[in-house]
């Protein structure tokens, strides 16, 4: 499936399915969408928090078509599930919020780590979600976040197995992708980052970890949903996790040369 | 103290110490010494475990000055501790090689993770065995390694231990330095690379783990050591370890560029 197939899919109700490992080869993106008068602050708190918030695009007020991950692509339907928030929580999962759209809505696309699974997979490293079709596992943690404005909380990560001779060269593959997250925040041990339960995540699914494997920590881009619970606005729109903005551009755009 | 006065000192009896933390910036190197006979097959055995054998030069036979490493530096008597093994087993530790030399003996100099302590120091990162002025912690494990002629046996690391959230950071700028051990080999848990206590090191000081560290673990140019305890040569010289050959070049010469 293309990008455009996928998007297409999406906006006419027949594609509800997580994102990983789809469309293999192009940029996904989380979505952030806040009325104009928290736009500021959001943008501030992406730029000194890139590892979890790593901004690759904003798009409105005014408007609410991509141009640089994906030519004119509607953020209003083209992603396969969204969530709407009113004081902090989930009220409604929605396929399209063409309904709430006002054109004052300012639109986020943030980094996505399944942009570096593929540099992954090509380089030997094996990953327990795609292989079981599974969205990945992701943890609230302790982690703290630089506030800025109303915006506050803690980091979000996403888990991986890796066999444990891999694990260095995890790092190094993901670490050439400074825009989509890089390498990761934790490597081991759990407890260390305020996760109690590695079997029982936050979002996405449970995977199992083998006794040869140890989980690696990625930041994930759902942190700015663990920081819209924090905040409690009025009103806002994200993707639902694991179900994801999926772009044309290449993630090999984002690799950094060496 | 500059390498050339180490190396001085060191020939004249008068530096006998580890030589972690010295002559900041400059190179340090593992040193092998094989009879002629030998020779080829220890080059292929470090071709073909390039992470704990990268070979930086080698002299002889018919000599015994380092030229790429230091400018006409005598391998005899500039390394402050010298081994000497007889059928896998050290029978003497020396400070002065004079007396074993013969012309067919053949010297390798192997790159040595001293060599990227600096760059991690640089990077933000401390390192417990500088702070406390220890030899490093050195760990048989149960790596395997690709056999070539008589050598064979398995990988001996370094460990370090660093602050959790500073591991993946750890992982990129040792990443840089592919002839130096490059990035570690395992990272978190010494039990599934057959390290039974982590308190008790096979070779080098033992240094504390703090409960925010995680322990990591680089290939180790100790490593032919464990090789030579296996494969039983008549005769063979090596540094003792963490007492190493503190050559002119720079560390930076061996960073990767990016």
């Amino acid at each position: 499936m293309t990008p455009i197939e996928l998007r297409t899919e999406s906006s006419a109700g027949k594609f509800d399915h997580h994102t990983a490992g789809y469309c293999k080869g192009h940029v996904q993106a989380n979505l952030v969408v806040l009325p104009l008068e928290y736009a500021e602050d959001f943008k501030e708190f992406c730029r000194i928090n890139p590892k979890p918030c790593p901004l690759l695009e904003v798009v409105g007020p005014d408007s609410h078509t991509a141009r640089r991950l994906a030519d004119s692509a509607d953020l209003l339907n083209t992603i396969p599930r969204y969530l709407i928030w009113e004081k902090g929580l989930v009220t409604r999962e929605v396929r399209t919020i063409e309904s709430c759209y006002s054109t004052d809505l300012v639109f986020f696309l943030l980094g996505c780590s399944f942009s570096f699974e593929q540099a992954l997979v090509e380089s030997g490293i094996p990953l327990r979600h795609h292989q079981q079709d599974k969205n990945v596992s992701m943890f609230d943690t302790c982690i703290p976040l630089e506030p800025s404005g109303p915006f506050n909380g803690n980091m979000v990560v996403s888990m991986r197995p890796i066999r444990h001779d891999l694990v260095p060269r995890a790092c190094l593959v993901t670490g050439r992708y400074p825009e989509v997250h890089g390498e990761p925040v934790h490597i081991g041990y759990p407890e260390m980052i305020g996760i109690k339960d590695i079997g029982n995540p936050d979002y996405g699914d449970a995977v199992e970890i083998k006794p040869d494997e140890i989980p690696v920590f990625w930041a994930c881009g759902v942190t700015p949903q663990n920081v819209l619970a924090h905040t409690k606005l009025p009103f806002a729109i994200t993707h639902a996790p694991g179900f994801m903005f999926v772009g044309d551009m290449l993630n090999t755009d984002f690799e950094r040369s060496v």
